[in-house]
């Protein structure tokens, strides 16, 4: 796309955490974390990963576009889903490795599982040895079932 | 440390996303993303990463931990600024390898540039070539001067 943003090249620390020019860190795999929480209730949705042309077109068309790891693909959220996230905000942070887009969810649910976010489980704090894992706020937002059938289903 | 929590053998995709035992999926590098945000407004405040004993020492201790991974190193958030993260609430996502923390932040701020998040700029969306970051919520909480003076700070 010739008119998506051009990224800066990596500066000083103080030009990358006091400066205006978007120069991210790609990791060793080229990835950025992005974060996506709720604009709404500020709930965090889902942890996904941008490579440059994911982030360069979430910034353009302000609809989240990821990098799958598993599969090694761009990922435009909700392609088969139809569940896209429309950005309202997108904040990047101090040392440039991680975005955070505030997002309006399409169609009830972030969660290939159904769930409204992918954080359906709480880990209960203060435990020791064996532990187990406490459903909340786990109620499904749609049936997966029905929405994806036998497509392929993007996971974390 | 004896009372730590033990990490169950990853299972199938069934045991992973619906199951409650916790079984976390560490990196080629023995790291999970954490996300924390404040457990009041709601605003992500950071994006760092655990090991396995970083994962285990915040459940058992119920104060975050993490693994820096440009100093290869273990780090009790708070340890040299002070400004501890008191966990509130833990949330494990659906494939195990994001745990999302919400966290009362001792001191103000969580960034060690002195702000209160990590992500106080914001990247304009729908612009193409050229772009310039926007500072956004970047008021200075506490001085990083004061605090840590020449001790070492930890980013990102």
């Amino acid at each position: 796309m010739a008119d998506q943003p051009r990224f800066a090249p990596r500066g000083s620390t103080q030009d990358i955490e006091e400066g205006l020019a978007l120069a991210p860190k790609f990791d060793a795999d080229g990835l950025v974390t992005c974060v996506a929480s709720d604009a709404g209730s500020g709930e965090v949705l889902m942890v996904a990963h941008m490579n440059a042309e994911a982030l360069a077109r979430t910034i353009a068309s302000g609809e989240a576009w990821y990098f799958s790891r598993s599969r090694r693909s761009l990922w435009r959220k909700g392609e088969t889903s139809g569940h896209i996230q429309r950005v309202v905000e997108m904040r990047l942070d101090c040392d440039q490795d991680a975005v955070w887009i505030k997002v309006e969810q399409v169609g009830g649910g972030a969660c290939h599982t159904g769930r409204r976010s992918c954080f359906y489980r709480a880990v209960p704090l203060g435990s020791g040895g064996e532990m187990k894992l406490e459903f909340r706020d786990s109620e499904k937002a749609f049936d997966p079932q029905a929405v994806y059938g036998d497509k392929p289903r993007h996971g974390g």
